[in-house]
């Protein structure tokens, strides 16, 4: 369990975690290469600006800094404090630290829950010391972190990087040094760093929460495998990416990946649907790759949202122009057709063999002059959202000039992003491109794709206001319901439980009731018409249809007596054990195409809503949507066309499509149902009938499963 | 057209295009920036060892050669002419340089076919000129062509690249440029490159024949925007394929791609799927980015082959191995599971903390040796067939040395590479790595990506020898009946004629005739069997089933009298000028899965064949997959095992599975069928109808075109 679960928020305590007017380091050392040395050494030519306080008892000074027994032997307060020592000293130290007031901790010492379970418990024992003593701690197991704004470099990462919008959280030490590194080399500034370790305390949820509002922060890059508390999640990643670009790597996504993280952090990770379905939720954009991490950090922290989708290619030769156009293609997005002024102006101002359309082909022998008249054009057209200039070393390119040039003429109108391809000729206009403002890539199509990330992202950001419909409800039968159950410990409900459920969330079910005998059986029959369908009722039999449990197209009042009796027998027979509330008799279901509605329980995120096609949609091709709950009804829209059978839905070879309004509905009213009884752990409604437009659908079967009483 | 097509190959003959003795420079130049300059000096200074002739009527000396008015005016014999007059001059100095006996020419000067008719027309003058001579021609419109074994630079591409084995072709000058420069960058060595241009006469299958024969180079890497001779490029890829591996980037594969591509070569580019289809017969490796072109030949050119498709990773830090997990799954191979010895072994050398299982984490203060450890026992260890080795810059890490070290340790067993991640820190390491004979990628994901690459073009090249089953067919009776069809120009062949071609061919079909009237219409029924279905027969008709030409399920003679009358009303009615041959009489098919087997034959590459599941599998999932013809059995069952419904062909939820084999052979037999019969256009049988293992299927309805007669 993780302790900020168990006390309130406190985002504000980050600022004496990322602002201390002093630091200490316990367990500083004289020696470099021991962690405790380049810890300090790294405040000190960071040239931070506050008190340092070493503490070694066996060392009167480190680096110049007087050094101390102990914190409480120095007397003062201090901010913040930064463990080094062995793993069996830190309680002691941090017992002696919390006495001289300190406000965060960082523990860099590793040897705690990702050791097992003695180290585990040590690790529950330093945070219910901090949280006794409203301390905020990072780690253990960790980096540590950077504030270029404070020249706080409180971390054994070799550098301190130079000063610029992005800020970093990593639960992986590693690449926070491969991130830092990269951004050295890319002349990327960074805000702040912070290396979470066990997250023990503090998470990727209160470092969402504290960036959101960090000026100096203009985007969030982060690195995760796993979420603590997967609700508090969404919430924080939705608030921060309504702020700014936040932008996720989620490691640890398939079999093989699970187990590799499981070894390194001892946690479990949540499923990868789950995931998607949560960064989708919160506007978070997913970096599938770590080369993605960095190409999309680059785009959004340097240039401006675009538009729409309209991707214009500047380029000096054919080639690559056509390998750019297949990228924005393959990426879902549009070839932008130029305003015929456009073209017009370029005819002037170009060569004559220059191509004056998509791609601007400006020529192997263009000088920088020719691709400022394309750039500048190209940023005054407003047929065109997005531009992404193509460079490659020919005679008498000059790719630094070139670099320059376009990073001086960008107006910050719509996002423009370069591919200076090659290797030792383009470096020199490479070096400058990004330092200067431009994003740069080794290829068209990684730029192409930063480009993606961003519309997808000013998509989210533009979305219309989220309007959850609420539906009129009988919540209250629901509640009796689920209570009665969970207490007589009958936690799957059988159909006719289920129905009744769904039934008072709105949903239509078939006519019928449960028949005790033959007799009544016929009675019920003859109420809701001929033919009707027979379905033993047993909180011992879920297929009931493998046990002859199920009589489909009954025709007359004879034929359901005598079936009646058929199927109990043929039930005692082949379980004699199981306990049968009687036989549900329901009107037979009229045609209609066949859906699937439900609902899975994430344990990090909630109500997980599902939409499918029955059958082989399903059951073959997987040909499934996911959404978290609440959704609205757009977004439940969205979930019917994200799947590649929505034709089916919409009609085909002049069959009539089916009412898509109302399956929404149906999704939103699970939505309602699963968000109001969290005691609901799964539920399938299966098949969901739905029929013309203006029809209500019905609920044919359903599956419901709920939580057991703590 | 292409002039490859009209004459006789002659392979051979680009011996003097690659290694001439001696080559004139038309068109040379004084002043440097002129192409005409930069291409005599980058043979000056290239060190060619051969005689150099600079041709151009106004001047004496140029760079210290004698220079002549034309090239007749030289008097000896000259291998190579390269030409870079003004366009208009091109045809007169090429008729000057035949009569000199030049045996190769290389025509960089643009202005041919690019710009339009006048241009084309230009174009095939000088290929008439050329092959009249026996001259073999490369352009116009190209870069020339480079062979670091004679040093021979016969381009204007900047630089003289090092020696090695990759040998480039390319359609496009500025992605020659390119990666010249990457491989500069990378340390990575070159034996030949051409750029084709236009490819007037000298095409991708000149160059991958002539690749796959010269012994200075190991692997070919191509830029193709459009192929010129389908069939030939398939038999040449393969051939060269089966030598060493041949690794191409198709550009212009989307529709946007394809409208770049038309402004820029303009060629009609082929399809893509046609183009996948035959990169998979040949064994070309496919690169989908302009990154995985160069990713897939460091990796192709610098390691072995993997036997196996379990990659075992070697990381300083959990998180990037997590990632690399990830990506292993992902590309669909295994993370491997090491041999208990080797974990045992490990776990000797390496620190307490290390983790001996797969990934290998050496820590984050790993020296070269606990790398060199790791990588030793992975080697020796039976159950690892590839290897990824991840460095991230720590405090205590030794990029160059680990580099260098790691590449002295190789033993040649199974492939290695490596992603040192990061920047600034990592690049001294990285700078070393392709040069010292270990791929070198930006991250975990693109090295998992090349060994991929890899392990997919060691399947293909251990795959078992090609059987293409004949079978026993009756091919004159199909002769016949097109002979005829293509004469009286009725191409599109009806149901009743298509059944019979494929019958021809061993397709079983149901029992059936063609009645002219209702009473035989009664006989041929009472014959074959109630019940049984009606289908009207007319050229004039295709979509029979729309204007109420099928009846199904006709039970009794009276009836299949009765409706014989009234469709034959209805249709008369509906289509007054169709030409009405009968009515089809068949026997009724029974149950049985629907699936479509087809052909198309692509104007490149040839008869397609089409495999898929019949109704929604195809139209709405579009869940198909293609293979080009003459096909295996093993080639036709992977088809079917390609695409994701293959499920339902298995069998599920307890339905037995259907006869795969007899689908297998239904593709072989169209196959056959489609090679044997270029006339045949397109052909579906739509739906082909399989039961149970060991029956038959059933041909329940065929279409079938023809091409016209020329």
């Amino acid at each position: 369990m993780n302790a900020s679960e168990k006390k309130p928020k406190r985002p504000g305590d980050l600022e004496k975690l990322f602002g201390p007017a002093s630091v200490a380091v316990i367990g500083a050392s004289r020696h470099p290469g021991k962690v405790g040395h380049d810890v300090l050494a790294n405040l000190v030519h960071g040239d931070f600006g506050g008190r340092l306080i070493p503490v070694n008892p066996a060392t009167d000074t480190i680096l110049g800094l007087q050094c101390y027994p102990t914190l409480t032997d120095y007397g003062r307060e201090v901010d913040l404090a930064i463990i080094v020592v062995p793993q069996p000293s830190v309680l002691a130290v941090l017992d002696d630290a919390v006495k001289a007031r300190i406000k965060a901790a960082i523990v860099i010492t590793a040897g705690f829950r990702e050791i097992g379970s003695a180290g585990a418990a040590l690790e529950q024992q330093v945070v219910e010391l901090c949280t006794r003593h409203g301390v905020r701690l990072l780690g253990p197991n960790c980096l540590g972190i950077i504030n270029t704004g404070t020249r706080l470099n409180a971390s054994f990462a070799p550098h301190m990087p130079q000063a610029g919008g992005i800020s970093i959280f990593s639960q992986s030490g590693a690449i926070c040094t491969a991130m830092l590194d990269l951004a050295t080399k890319k002349h990327l500034g960074l805000a702040k760093l912070a290396s979470v370790g066990n997250k023990a305390d503090i998470t990727e949820v209160d470092l969402l929460t504290y960036l959101a509002h960090d000026d100096e922060t203009q985007i969030i890059l982060g690195y995760l495998e796993d979420i603590s508390t997967g609700d508090k999640f969404v919430k924080a990643a939705e608030e921060a990416a309504s702020n700014k670009p936040v932008i996720i790597l989620k490691a640890g996504t398939t079999a093989a990946g699970l187990r590799a993280a499981a070894s390194h952090t001892g946690v479990l990770a949540g499923a990868d649907t789950a995931y998607g379905a949560a960064f989708n939720k919160s506007g978070v954009v997913r970096a599938d790759t770590f080369d993605a991490l960095f190409d999309y950090a680059q785009a959004l922290a340097l240039q401006p949202l675009p538009k729409g989708d309209r991707v214009l290619i500047i380029t000096n030769a054919g080639g690559p122009g056509t390998i750019a156009a297949d990228a924005v293609e393959r990426a879902g997005m549009r070839v932008a057709t130029l305003a015929a002024g456009t073209s017009v102006l370029l005819r002037e101002q170009l060569p004559r063999f220059a191509a004056v359309d998509n791609p601007i082909d400006v020529l192997g022998d263009a000088a920088p002059e020719r691709y400022i008249a394309a750039l500048q054009s190209a940023q005054n057209d407003p047929e065109v959202d997005a531009i992404l200039v193509i460079l490659t070393p020919q005679v008498m390119t000059r790719p630094a000039a070139t670099a320059m040039a376009l990073a001086m003429h960008l107006d910050g109108s719509k996002p423009v992003v370069a591919s200076f391809m090659g290797g030792t000729d383009v470096m020199p206009g490479r070096s400058q491109l990004t330092g200067a403002g431009l994003p740069d890539y080794d290829s068209p199509e990684r730029a192409v794709a930063a480009l993606k990330a961003m519309y997808h992202y000013a998509l989210w950001k533009n979305r219309p206001p989220r309007m959850v419909t609420r539906f009129p409800v009988n919540s209250r039968r629901v509640e009796r319901i689920i209570t009665r159950r969970q207490r007589t410990g009958r936690l799957h409900l059988d159909e006719v439980k289920g129905k009744a459920v769904l039934n008072a969330y709105g949903f239509k079910i078939p006519k019928g009731a449960l028949a005790a005998g033959a007799e009544e059986a016929v009675e019920i029959a003859e109420r809701v018409g001929f033919p009707v369908a027979m379905k033993i009722v047993s909180p011992d039999i879920i297929n009931k249809s493998d046990l002859g449990g199920v009589q489909l197209n009954v025709g007359d009042g004879e034929m359901v007596e005598d079936l009646f009796e058929m199927m109990m027998l043929k039930i005692a027979r082949k379980v004699p054990a199981a306990r049968i509330d009687g036989i549900y008799i329901e009107q037979m279901i009229g045609k209609g195409l066949e859906v699937i509605i439900g609902m899975n329980r994430d344990p990090q995120f909630g109500p997980m809503l599902m939409f499918g096609l029955g059958g082989i949609f399903v059951e073959v091709m997987k040909d499934v949507t996911f959404h978290l709950a609440p959704i609205t009804e757009a977004e439940a829209i969205q979930m019917l066309k994200s799947t590649k059978s929505y034709a089916m839905l919409e009609g085909r070879r002049g069959k009539k499509g089916v009412d898509i309004g109302a399956i929404a509905s149906g999704l939103q009213r699970i939505s309602q149902l699963t968000t109001d009884f969290p005691q609901i752990l799964e539920l399938d409604i299966n098949p969901f009938i739905v029929g013309d437009i203006g029809s209500d659908p019905l609920v044919a079967d359903v599956h419901m499963t709920l939580a057991a009483l703590k």
